[in-house]
C-alpha cells in the first residue's frame, strides 16, 4: 500500500553540543518520507519556496518518493528553523523560526493524492490536519502527529481531530500536557479514550510506549552510543512505523502495531547518528533489517 | 546459593502527591532481601536500634530472611529518614535523616556469612563496602550500589571498589555524574572500563541498561498505572536481579544477567504499587512469575 505524508518540508540550522549543520535539509515530512521509502511508496505533500535547493528536491526523488503534491510557491522563501540541544540531547531550545511559505498554508490534496489508504498529518494545526482528512476519499488508517503548541492554543479543535484519527503519535512532556497526568502509561490511556483507537508516546532515548484500550506495550530505544543530532527522530519513528504497517498490509492487529513501533525505534536510530538526513542516506533496508534483528535479540527474555 | 546482603535497615516517613505512610518499615537491605528471598534464603547484616518494632522483624523473619547478623545497639535508636516525592515520582526530596544506629556502624560479618557465594553491598559509604569484601572467604559474585554523595565525597574509594567488584547498579543521574558524560550507553560503557565486569543502570519508570565490556542490554519497566510510592524500586531490582542469579546456579552469562535484569525489573514494578512493603507482602513466586510472562510477551517481536 502506498503511504500520504502532509507535513512540512523545511532548512534547518542545527547547534548541538559537539557541532553545528548549516541550512540543512529537514521537516517533519521530509524525515518521514524518507523513512518510509524503505517500506514503500511514499506521496510527500508540502510547501516550499523557490529558494528550495534542487539537491534536496533531487535526493528525496531519488528514492520512492512521489513529490507532486510539494507546491512551489513562486518568489517564496521555504520554511527556516534554527535550534540548539542541550547538553541533555532530550531538551532542545528553538532560536528561530521563519514560517515563509507555510504562512496561510492550507494543504490541497490531487485527486490520486485522495485515494491513498495509509495516511500521516504530521505535526500542524489541528484545523489543517482536519481540512486533509475532509478531502481523503477512503482513508484506512490515518495516524496524526502533534505537539504542545497545538494542546495549548487549539485545544477543542484538537479533541476535535482525535475523533477522526486511528491513532495519535506524541511525545511523552505532550503526553503528559495533552492528559494532565505525569505517569506516563495513564497520560496513554486517557489520551486513548480522548478518541484515537491508539496512541503511541514518543519517549526519545527511551524508547516508545503504546496504547489501544487493551495491550500496553513498552519498547526501549535502540542503544546508541552515537547522538549525534536528534532533530526528526521523532517523523523518523513515525515513518518506520507506517512505513512497516503500509508495506505489511496485513490486519492491523496489537501485534503488527508493536512490530511497526519497533520499526520506527530502529528508523530513529538512524536519524539521530548524523545531522540532518547524513545517516539515512547511507543506511538501506537490509541496514533496517539487520538492526531490527539486533533488537530482537537484544529484548528477547 | 545463598545470599548475602549488608545496608541499612530503617524506618521511613514518606510522602507522595497522593498521601503519606509514617514510621513505616525501609531501608536499602530491607527491600533487596524481601525481594531476594522469593528467590532463595537471604542473609541479612545490618544495625538496628531497641527500639526497632518487633512486628517488622517478624515480618522479615517470616520469609527466607535470617537475620542473625542485625545488630541490636542497646539504647539506640533505628536509622530514620523522611522524604517526599513531587508530582514527578521521579523526583524526590529528603526532609529529614537521622542516622541514629548507623553512625559510626562498620558490618562485621560472622564466620558463617564470610563464606556467602552471592553478595549485594546496598548503598553506604564505598570504604564501609571495601571493608566488607575484605571478610569475605569465597565470593562468586559481589554487586554494589552507589550513589551521588559517594561519587561526589568519595571519589577514589569509590574507584577502589570497583576493581574489587564484579557489578555496580547505579540509577541514571548517578550513572551520569560518575561517567561526566549525559548519554546512558556511554555512562555506562565508561563505568564498565572503571573495573566491575558490569554495569546496570537503573532508569526507573523507564527500565534498566546492562552492559558488560561486550553486550548493551535495554528493557523498558514494566508499565503500572498504579505508583503509589517508589521508595526502595531501586533496591527491589537488586533483589529480584540477585534473587534470581543465586538460585538459577548457571553460569553468569550474558543472557543469564539479561533474565536476571527483567527479574529485577518486574519485582520493583510491585514495590512501587504500595507504600512500603505493602504490596509485597501481598506477592509470592507465583505472582512474579506471571508478571514475568506477561513481560516476555510484552516485549518479544
Amino acid at each position: 500500500m502506498s503511504l500520504l505524508v502532509v507535513g512540512t518540508v523545511g532548512i534547518d540550522v542545527i547547534h548541538t553540543p559537539t557541532g553545528s549543520a548549516h541550512d540543512v535539509l529537514g521537516g517533519s515530512a521530509t524525515y518521514f518520507a524518507y523513512v518510509g521509502s524503505f517500506f514503500t511508496d511514499v506521496h510527500l505533500v508540502s510547501v516550499v519556496g523557490e529558494d528550495f535547493p534542487p539537491e534536496y528536491r533531487e535526493l528525496l526523488e531519488s528514492r520512492r518518493i512521489e513529490m507532486s503534491g510539494v507546491e512551489v510557491v513562486p518568489g517564496g522563501k521555504t520554511f527556516r528553523w534554527r535550534g540548539r540541544y542541550e547538553e541533555d540531547m532530550n531538551r532542545r531550545e528553538t532560536l528561530e523560526v521563519h514560517l515563509n511559505v507555510l504562512e496561510g498554508y492550507r494543504p490541497r490534496l490531487r485527486e490520486e493524492h485522495r485515494r491513498i489508504p495509509y495516511v500521516f498529518l504530521a505535526n500542524s494545526s489541528p484545523v489543517l490536519q482536519l481540512e486533509t482528512i475532509e478531502q481523503l476519499d477512503a482513508p484506512e488508517l490515518i495516524v496524526a502527529d502533534t505537539m504542545d503548541h497545538w494542546i495549548r492554543s487549539e485545544h477543542d479543535e484538537l479533541l476535535r481531530l482525535m475523533r477522526r484519527i486511528d491513532g495519535l503519535v506524541l511525545n511523552d512532556q505532550e503526553a503528559q500536557l495533552l492528559a494532565d497526568e505525569k505517569n506516563l502509561v495513564k497520560a496513554a490511556h486517557r489520551i486513548q479514550q480522548m478518541g484515537p483507537k491508539f496512541v503511541v508516546l514518543k519517549k526519545g532515548e527511551h524508547g516508545a510506549l503504546f496504547y489501544d484500550g487493551d495491550a500496553t506495550y513498552v519498547l526501549p530505544a535502540f542503544p546508541t552510543t552515537d547522538v549525534v543530532d536528534p532533530t526528526g527522530a521523532g517523523d523518523s519513528f513515525a515513518g518506520g512505523f507506517m512505513g512497516y504497517l503500509a508495506a505489511n498490509r496485513s490486519k492491523i492487529t496489537a501485534h503488527a502495531l508493536k512490530e511497526a513501533m519497533a520499526y520506527g525505534i530502529v528508523a530513529a536510530s538512524f536519524t539521530v547518528e548524523g545531522f540532518s538526513l547524513e545517516r539515512l542516506v547511507e543506511v538501506d533496508r537490509a541496514a533496517v533489517e539487520e538492526r531490527m534483528e539486533r533488537f530482537r535479540q537484544m529484548v528477547r527474555l
